[in-house]
């Protein structure tokens, strides 16, 4: 009897493999043939679900995206304003083990979407709509007399995710300057001031 | 009778060569036959100076670096504090074509370090360079009054080098979401804070 195979499932197990090697090894190492290995099926698999390697490592970066909103939607249930911004800001800071690794593999990415317009796309349109609810949070918190400067949103918004990028990147790069802690207190202390 | 070879100058030619290839065409085509065919040479030349491609990247880094740092003296010359500090900030940032490759050098350079030990230290020591100015001229700043409120100087410091790299990528990576004047002004803002 032939086996069934469940291609939903495959497909989300040669993703999560990607994810381990690209994390372990870094992007440059994640060739598909590693990426076949590290998932235990041959390279010919990995071609039935798969185009070429950015496709892979798109889709990795899109379902890596998709657990952080899932994630977040549950921890900001029911809040709004400041208080989901709060959130959603530490949530995006590689504050733990899980977080840390997502935040590897967004470092990975950057640089090699710098040299793939394709990869810098999908780049811009994930970075754009996360842009867009710290925005619409930001906005809630005026409407709301959460804020007590009148910067321009735009500008906070902005300031809020460089900071983001930039704190979690100097944590991976130097983890003997920097702790967890310190990351913390550093953004909240931001967002004190707006 | 036998060419003279300026080792020296053949050795800067090479570095220049790797900076053009990592910049144009992204760090993972930086290899030794892209950078001795960029630069006009075999391979076997390259040899001659360059243990492996690691040794070539980290060198064109540290160039980079000297000449960002004597861009810098000569723009600070005879300033200090706060005054010195807008200098270095704003040098910082991909502001011109110029200070446009040095990014895309240093971007190329993160993912690579999260991969690398020997990346990683390099980019540590020469990171920590920087911080020190940086708190540095914040002391003298405070020192002289220039600085209203009381905020820790190495909480400001890893603020203003974290939207540095942040504020940086972010221009590259989105460049129809931000100009290089809301860079600007975004940055000075935070110094205008205090």
């Amino acid at each position: 009897m032939p086996k069934i195979v469940d291609h939903d499932e495959r497909r989300r197990e040669l993703l999560s493999a990607a994810h381990r090697v690209i994390v372990r090894d870094g992007i440059d190492a994640a060739t598909t043939r590693a990426i076949a290995k590290e998932a235990g099926y041959s390279n010919g698999v990995l071609a039935h679900y798969f185009a070429d390697k950015d496709e892979i490592l798109l889709s990795a970066l899109r379902q890596s995206h998709r657990r952080i909103r899932e994630r977040l939607a549950r921890k900001v249930e029911g809040a709004g304003g400041l208080a989901a911004l709060r959130e959603l800001l530490l949530d995006n800071l590689p504050l733990d083990a899980e977080r840390t690794q997502e935040t590897r593999l967004e470092v990975s990415f950057w640089s090699r979407s710098l040299a793939s317009e394709r990869l810098a796309e999908v780049q811009r349109t994930e970075a754009d709509e996360l842009r867009a609810v710290v925005r619409g949070l930001l906005a809630e918190a005026r409407a709301a007399g959460e804020l007590r400067g009148d910067d321009s949103l735009d500008d906070v918004t902005e300031h809020l995710l460089a900071l983001v990028d930039g704190l979690s990147l100097h944590l991976l790069l130097y983890p003997g300057r920097l702790r967890r802690v310190d990351l913390e207190r550093i953004m909240l202390a931001q967002l004190d001031r707006l």
